[in-house]
């Protein structure tokens, strides 16, 4: 009997997976959620057991919560990662986790095929069947929904053929949660205008006033929080979600391109991404050179942007990751943020690599370093070449 | 006798700089202040009389808002400058259009030599310095504050001595206003940790509650607001300014690289440039395609960091801006920004170049342009390179 | 009857495509073949007369040297473009002209399909299909060589059996000629290594000893050599091939990544292109400021790369384009050049924009516009931030 | 008594140096010949008998071929690095090494000063200057010869007037050799059109026919030539050189920008970096990625600038290094050069890494790794949002 193994998350479409691919194509099914910080136990033992109830072969959790900070949350943080100056990647990180354990998994299972249950019309079929391609080549890749461009209405229709109590109300929001950041989609960002409703946002306000928060960095990795220690920085950040996420911050929209070509919109929030980010920027602006902040910009935009369409595991990503790791050698330091609703402001920040140095000259005050006759010449030397190209244009004129 | 242009702001500097140069070097002095959208008729008026009254020759009013947004402003908002995504630029930008004016006011007054009030400490000394290198080369460059390292109270004791009525009081905050914004520098932002407190930001919060605005964009300029539209940009900017202002929206730190390579720290208040550079930005995503977004991005970071450095004459910034200027053909539309205290948010566009046009396939739903194989193909394809460079690798491993 | 526009070339693959699209799919066939100075206009007689023998309903010769320059070459040339430092585009540019072509051409004629001869291996079905779907969204796109998977032998032997009287005999090398370089792929080039042998290559050397060539450019563009101007820079292309083609010059392999991911090895001689991009650059070299140099180059290096992958319709390119045009305001000015057999040398330029002007100092000489006063204090504040960045790692270890 | 550290080559400039420095300013002088593979073991014996003679109190001889290698010509490799696409920075790079190696002896000898000959015209001042600035701030950078601007006349007369018995004619061009190539400048290099003549060159042609070479590289460096193996890298390009120098190969000049804003132009003979640079490269156009090929590119022409311009101390040199570094995990096999008289050609490379691997597809002929369908698919996608905007936009009029 030919093995399967189906991302599974317990929803409509991967629930249909289970049946099609047991009862019409006869597949041994191995259902396999990837918990890429979206889930609370108990979500994860229902989806579990509704696996089981669908008639899985077997059904495995992946916590792949520290192997996501590892492989990716890490680098997007070294680079201040934004997507269009605005999204933190929350889903399209998040996914090339999901396919690489995935991935890892079918080779464990030893499977001739894996599934998935997404659509043709959005990025996430591109991204499993990239990694899957990659990863995996010869593992058949089976995509019913997609194949056979299914409606929920036949989707729900054959489950209850098939016996299947289903109990899908179709959300007004479409959600996507995991620890960089939850999605949210709808009626508002279907079309180019329209603001996603105070309700539909998954973390609502619930404090006021301001509060100070004190984030520590260690070569550009969140260690610490005002005076918490952590195991590992990925409970940094889900700590730091719980003091930013009530006050709502980090919502937004974003406006991108798919793989696939089209424009799409959706909103987000991130509250504690937002906040690292901003952050740790912060802390590079005083302890990075020039042009180590301009090429971090530049590396980290394209590292963006090609992780989103899906090409985690070019080899450029590593060479990249390289070179944002030695950024960070002295991006180590305290960060001082106040929260406050809807917004947030980095207020300052203390490192023994701070190079706004008072030692060195105050911007502003004469120092000892260099004299006014030095920044005189320099000014000469430095509008050196564009005086020329002046003359030699009025020569010819 | 020998004439002399001077950058005069009115200040103590300056001030110090007529009587110094007429008394001391015997120079016939001819004071010129470039307006670029910080004063008023009446502070103008003021700055006039102050000059006669110190000595100088002739005083000149040079009204520069419109050549500044046309040379420099339009372009910053092409490509949505933000130095270290943060900073519009508002003083760097400022000072090139103001060294350009008063070198044309030299070649205009056949002077012999060329003063501004600059310190040895921060960026302006450069700027000036390579403008007119670049522009008047040859032209004496005099900076009696940098060359003779007074301090404030040495040019009180001159100036008294002179029988000049001296009433500068030193302000808590240095501040500097223009038409793209507002530096507020202080105790606060001269060490790497602190906020200016409330009182510290010339315009204070006057407005509460939501108010929405409609920005209308042609070809990248903002032609209208709500229903007003304007002679030119720059007054849409300015009208913008009032309504945003009181709204406290746009405050932040800059932390950055100085030319003369210290770091520096300055807060800054920038309401209308803020929203009209995120409007901007919301509206190209959605009209231009990838490559345009990422190119922009790239150009448009250098541009901004070699305008702050003093470089506009440098003619790649000319080729950038021919770059610029087309990518804006179709940045034609409506941007709807909704304006809170202390934020705003960009709801949405509206424009005939969209590509998020829902006859093109909507995000998420199936369309009739391609199918499910055919993503699936491009999947393949697209990943290719990447799984023939693992297999290599995994076949010598 | 449907139409069908089909680019036809004479050789097998697209006899064969009249044939079948005529007898099998009952298309009233359209062909049309567009020279971009790969044909003599003997050959273009006879491969008009061989499609008309096959059956065609239309026949059309398209010369498109000239839009193929303005387009395209004239681009590469301001751009330098040499992929991967060695090849000059010459088939992937050449097809994006063709493809053009041959699209305005299914518009004049009204088809309802399109098609093409390209086999599902390399480059050109991907930037035909591309160009096709973009120009003429809608139009069919039909390619029965990459559709059905054809041998040679099949498609003779269908020839043969339509009446067909065939004399294909497979060529050792099969080779590509357009005005900007031939290509020639054979046994050598199908593995990673060997070189075309000497009798490989179309253009043999005839010529010995040296000859010493003159090129003027206008603005960037190849107006003239020696004493001869032209109607058109494509023809001065055309002439300089005649002086430069018998050193045989330009000849190279070329190493490069294809569009579908694999990577694919070809020879090609351009002796005209070769020498025009060297020169150019060395004329640029002399007139350019040092940031134009930079930026040109990597915007030039994104403009082949995607112009090899078929994107030639991405607006991204004309907005690169507006930039390139701009910066070859001062590139004016003659070239010289040696040509030897299998090699020349650029030895010098002449221009009135050369910024290497010794009115503003020699290199390697002390001269009246700075003084070493000015470069010491310019070489301070040049180092200044990375000697503070060395002082402050110190104190921390 | 003060000490000071003098760079010393025995050359006129730095002759003076020490009798100007001992007599009429009272220094200890301690000289130091840095050689970065330009020197034989006579000369340096020579220069060490001429500095004890013209009264060091010390001479120390440092060989700096492997540091040189291992800190900079290594990533000059990884990096492809000519600059404007010629100049393998023979003369600029060696210059951080000779400056780095004196900076590392006057801690070592504790000087209060260091001396270097540059004049005022060039590039050397500025990268002597920063790199002391940088590594030794606080010790007095003494440079008599651009402070006093003086002529050969002057220096000689001085040294006269000492009992120097001087012996200097002034060479016809003026050289500078080091294991990374040869600079030589001189009549024809001084103005914008003129090659050098054949015997300007040092080495001149005296090879001929044809010879085969097979470079071994290992991670990117070359560890083997033919059959030998070497003990380190910079011995390997130094056996290179005795192959491919007697070929007269790798001659050019090289025509840019000066730190200080001037143009110049200067020959070079460089023949193994030339050949090893183009060999690499064609290496690395098998075993890379096309991103990895194009970021690679985007870098290593900043860091050859950067390096260029003196400030290989900035720490984003550390991180472009990182990332060259990362690149060449694969850069490993055999490239195959034909030598012939004034030029080489490379033939072709032999790697496990190799990704034109014929099990992956030949370019050019179908495989089964993909169909036809994939491409057709593939190319739907990828044109999709480019033919989306060509719709809008004919939309629009």
């Amino acid at each position: 009997m030919k093995k399967v193994v189906l991302g599974f998350s317990g929803g409509l479409d991967t629930s249909y997976c289970v049946k099609y691919l047991t009862e019409e194509k006869g597949y041994e099914v191995h259902s396999v959620i990837v918990n890429t910080g979206g889930f609370s136990e108990e979500e994860l033992k229902e989806i579990e057991q509704r696996a089981i109830s669908l008639g899985v072969k077997s059904h495995k959790t992946v916590n792949a919560i520290r192997s996501y900070y590892d492989g990716v949350i890490k680098y997007l943080i070294f680079g201040n990662v934004l997507k269009n100056n605005t999204y933190p990647l929350s889903v399209s990180a998040e996914r090339m986790s999901q396919a690489l354990a995935i991935a890892e998994y079918v080779k464990e299972v030893g499977a001739d095929a894996v599934a998935h249950g997404s659509t043709g019309a959005g990025n996430d079929q591109v991204r499993f069947d990239m990694v899957f391609h990659i990863m995996i080549p010869g593992v058949e890749i089976i995509t019913p929904i997609r194949d056979m461009k299914l409606s929920r209405e036949e989707e729900i229709t054959y489950l209850q053929s098939k016996g299947v109590a289903v109990n899908f109300e179709k959300a007004m929001y479409s959600i996507n949660k995991g620890i960089w950041g939850t999605s949210v989609g709808g009626k508002e960002t279907l079309t180019s205008n329209g603001m996603l409703p105070e309700a539909a946002w998954p973390t609502q306000l619930t404090k006021n006033g301001e509060e100070q928060v004190k984030l520590v960095f260690e070569k550009g990795e969140l260690v610490g929080i005002n005076d918490k220690t952590f195991a590992h920085p990925s409970e940094a950040i889900q700590y730091l979600q719980t003091l930013a996420g009530p006050y709502a911050i980090g919502r937004d929209i974003h406006v991108g391109d798919t793989i696939i070509g089209i424009k799409g919109r959706v909103g987000f929030e991130a509250a504690a991404p937002m906040v690292i980010i901003k952050a740790h920027h912060a802390l590079e602006k005083h302890v990075l050179t020039k042009w180590q902040l301009s090429w971090k910009d530049q590396l980290a935009q394209f590292y963006g942007n090609w992780m989103h369409e899906g090409q985690i595991m070019d080899p450029v990503m590593r060479d990249i990751e390289a070179f944002l790791q030695h950024t960070q050698e002295n991006v180590s330091g305290e960060v001082f943020v106040t929260l406050m609703p809807y917004r947030f402001q980095v207020t300052g920040i203390q490192s023994p690599y701070d190079l706004m140095s008072s030692k060195f000259g105050k911007y502003g005050e004469m120092n000892s370093g260099w004299s006014g006759d030095d920044v005189r010449g320099f000014s000469k030397i430095f509008g050196n070449q564009t005086m020329i190209w002046h003359q030699v244009k009025n020569s010819n004129s």
